[in-house]
């Protein structure tokens, strides 16, 4: 059986998690936590972190993109990836930016600062930090709103690994309700219709005891 | 004509700047600052920064990795990833361990600390910062060790974006004088067959008034 090894908050496997449920494939998901730098980890991946995806005939992955782009390759039924170059260019750019832009100036300021300092006991949350990513994610809302005012989805015309990325993200930085949208009704409106695709359900039913999601979290009309 | 924009010493410019070289395809070389936030700058790439390639047509392209796949989509004589998909795969997964790992725990501490704060007159170097560089760039060069003790090149028989998205990183750390390469052999041998190639002359080249690099930068024969 395909397993994933994830932790449940971190946005590199939520978009994993994502990737493989748009794609209709069945796989088992293992808590994984960093941190604990367990040998079977490290084994699988020597950077040490997740997702580590394990394929049929035990094919063994790391990276989100990389999982990402082999999961394209291998499965073709449904692309989350256009299919002209140029196109694909503009996904994959915008998954970086994601990626990285947003997880640096936002995810990271908010999620690590609330949740994983706790979880790991490693120190206190440093409240500069979480107000650059309080600020932060207001410039991040007006870009996904000029890309929708102007594309059905993120990238272009069909669901893709664009939407799937800014998902991710945001699906994170939701659980701790630090997304402002009200103020960003055409970005929450696309939200809305990625939250309500099926690969988005065990995203929403996560739940971390002593930790719990505000009320809007798993409502597809919130 | 092509054109990139860059910034001599960013490595993901440099990384373009080898797989364009290893493609074979010309391009001219536009400096930009990022810092300087000209608006042509932001209307070819919204994130703000390099590198940006303008490919024939007026195609214009944003985010390293987004461009690498493009290149390796369009211009597919001399191939950058393998043909298997798993071995696609493992490249990837190199390919984002120095884009991102690498970066973070090194080239971002020092080239950053070092040279950007000057650059954009950005405060004072973080002797913490330059120190954590300094000790985590030892467990790189044993992980470039341990693949090249295995394989010809970094992620299998052949060059390919994981030798680029390192050797890009290293030659920026380089450029310091600042990686231990007597203490690692081996991996100084893999960066002395990655930096004989044609493809890294004009990074070899690159020279910054005011703040020479170290004389072994340039020697093929370091």
């Amino acid at each position: 059986m395909r397993t994933l090894y994830h932790f449940w908050i971190s946005p590199a496997c939520r978009k994993v998690r994502l990737a493989l449920g748009e794609k209709g494939l069945k796989f088992d998901l293992e808590i994984e936590k960093p941190w604990e730098r367990r040998h079977e980890l490290l084994a699988r991946n020597p950077a040490g972190d997740v997702p580590v995806l394990v394929d049929e005939n035990d094919i063994v992955l790391a990276d989100s993109q990389a999982i990402c782009e082999y999961l394209e390759e291998t499965y073709e039924d449904v692309p989350l990836l256009p299919k002209d170059r140029i196109d694909r260019a503009e996904t994959r750019r915008l998954v970086g930016w994601f990626d990285r832009k947003f997880f640096f100036e936002v995810t990271d300021n908010l999620v690590e600062e609330k949740i994983m300092k706790r979880l790991t006991k490693s120190g206190t949350p440093n409240t500069a930090a979480i107000r650059a990513g309080h600020h932060n994610i207001h410039y991040h809302l007006e870009y996904i709103t000029y890309l929708v005012e102007r594309r059905s989805w993120l990238a272009g015309d069909n669901f893709s690994y664009a939407d799937i990325a800014a998902a991710a993200q945001l699906s994170s930085v939701d659980y701790l309700g630090d997304v402002p949208w009200e103020q960003h009704p055409t970005a929450k409106i696309w939200y809305a219709r990625a939250k309500s695709r099926p690969s988005f359900r065990s995203i929403l039913a996560d739940n971390l005891p002593g930790m719990p999601a505000p009320s809007h979290y798993a409502d597809l009309d919130f």
